[in-house]
């Protein structure tokens, strides 16, 4: 059995520090993660800089990153503007996020749900524009799908139907995206059979997860369980959450790569490889802290990860 | 449905940290913590005062809180004179350590399996004699069952053939603890189902985790999952890590008790007064970190917990 780990500290966990990581950093960084076993990484996000002088350099990092025979681009667009410049770059997946609460998308993107399905409307049309062989794989990202610091529950009616008009729209699939860290495991199962009762498994195989509550780890299992194959962590849970403080932001790659490693899953990463990504990052993001525990505690004695063919080597 | 949240912090937490919580201070928390809905404590250890200080009062303990009615109170005991010194306080249950892993038996608690074994049958034999409404519940824990920091893996076998033993000496039922913090979500599945399947479901209900690899919520949700319904856990994860600093010793009750209520599933705790007590504790624990995350960020806007009734009011 295997999972996808995808890799998003560069976009979500840099963003969240007002910190500038410098673009020589960020290009090591990533050369790392591939040679640690890292498949996917989002390494940017296509917003002016003026917003995110964090990720200025995002078109110059995927086209470096593109060049890394294997591994797969993903970058963060707020609109079809984005898009256009995240296909000039040559990035692999585009994700647009749609906050399922309106109150928090007109608050953070000052956009209604009408105008991010436009958006989305028009990124599709760009992608088919470009011939098959050259389209990015486009998600739809369902954000504060379990709930939202300013309208509390969100329906899962509305999730639903907001999966719906961004799979009409073009997205190749819709993601699941616990914002706010109000996801509990059962509520991360019920949602993930809704939305596959209703849309297909092809429609939903991935989920962006974050630790504000302290059950991350607890939820990626629990997605897992339900079936999920692909898993949003970042390498030492870079950024933190601003609510809670000692909460990673997004889950810790660390931590969830042991997770799966330990339970026989493979996650085509080599523990001790990341630990030493994350000893990179650590030396050249100055006071920043990193998250999560497995890498301080260390693996235990006599650990076999399910990563190793039978020569001992790294898959 | 329902769980039991057993707190363990004044037994397990306590003598993990250098400092003497004063008699006083513990009474309270026990009180606040039953006030806050909490149905079982471990509130200390029968082991010699010059061993463990900190536990020094755990015989007044012990008869304080079997005062407060309706709460169940327990007591680890290294050996048959600390179950006799347990049972005469007036403990509910006493439950016997045993390391699966015996060069840990030897090196922590100079002990051959055999010796530990030959404690429970005289423990057994003790209860044996009390009058039948005066017998308290015997609980033999299988220890490092997930495996040991000196052996590394310990065999499913061998943690079958003790808990046999144990069950054979008069215990009860048996407890799976994770002392190592080297469990995952599926070798805690397989392990329950393999204790079950040899011994029947009233042979284990409960599973006492530690974070050290963050993993602790994750295993708590998967032994759920797996029909396990006791979980020992401690407010703040008071007593950290030794091997991982920033990680809590066992789980955290807060994050731990977010986690049921928020999947409905009832703790019979109230959060916000569990929250308080958490305060209490901090007040009166010094420079001792806590730990866990839900109390931090707060809960969710609008939040719904299980254990609430029809007229609105804690059960």
């Amino acid at each position: 059995m295997e999972v996808l780990i995808s890799e998003v500290g560069p976009r979500d966990g840099l963003q969240s520090i007002a910190q500038i990581l410098p673009t020589e950093a960020k290009k090591k960084w990533i050369s790392m993660a591939w040679e640690a076993g890292v498949r996917e990484i989002e390494v940017g996000s296509f917003v002016p800089a003026k917003l995110l002088p964090q990720l200025a350099d995002t078109a110059e990092i995927v086209r470096y990153a593109t060049q890394i025979e294997g591994l797969t681009i993903a970058a963060l667009v707020p609109n079809a503007r984005g898009a256009a410049d995240a296909i000039a770059a040559g990035a692999h997946k585009i994700t647009l996020p749609l906050s399922c609460s309106e109150t928090h998308s007109l608050a953070n993107l000052r956009r209604t749900h009408a105008q991010v399905i436009e958006e989305a409307r028009r990124i599709g049309e760009l992608i088919r524009e470009l011939p098959e062989g050259e389209r990015p794989h486009f998600e739809g990202s369902l954000s504060t799908a379990f709930g939202c610091t300013l309208e509390g529950e969100v329906p899962q009616a509305k999730v639903l139907e907001l999966a719906e008009a961004l799979l009409e729209a073009g997205c190749d699939e819709v993601g699941l995206a616990d914002t706010t860290g109000y996801a509990d495991p059962r509520s991360v199962q019920t949602m993930i059979r809704a939305l596959w009762s209703a849309f297909g498994k092809g429609a939903l195989t991935g989920i962006h997860l974050h630790n504000t509550r302290g059950l991350g780890i607890a939820n990626a299992f629990a997605a897992f369980e339900a079936g999920l194959t692909t898993f949003d962590s970042s390498l030492g849970g870079i950024g933190g959450c601003p609510f809670a403080p000692g909460a990673s932001g997004n889950i810790v790659t660390e931590d969830l790569v042991f997770m799966f490693e330990a339970m026989g899953v493979k996650t085509g990463i080599d523990l001790e490889a990341l630990f030493a990504v994350r000893e990179y990052l650590q030396g050249v993001i100055g006071d920043e802290p990193l998250y999560g525990f497995a890498p301080l505690a260390g693996l235990p004695l006599g650990f076999t990860p399910a990563t190793i063919d039978r020569t001992g080597a790294t898959e």
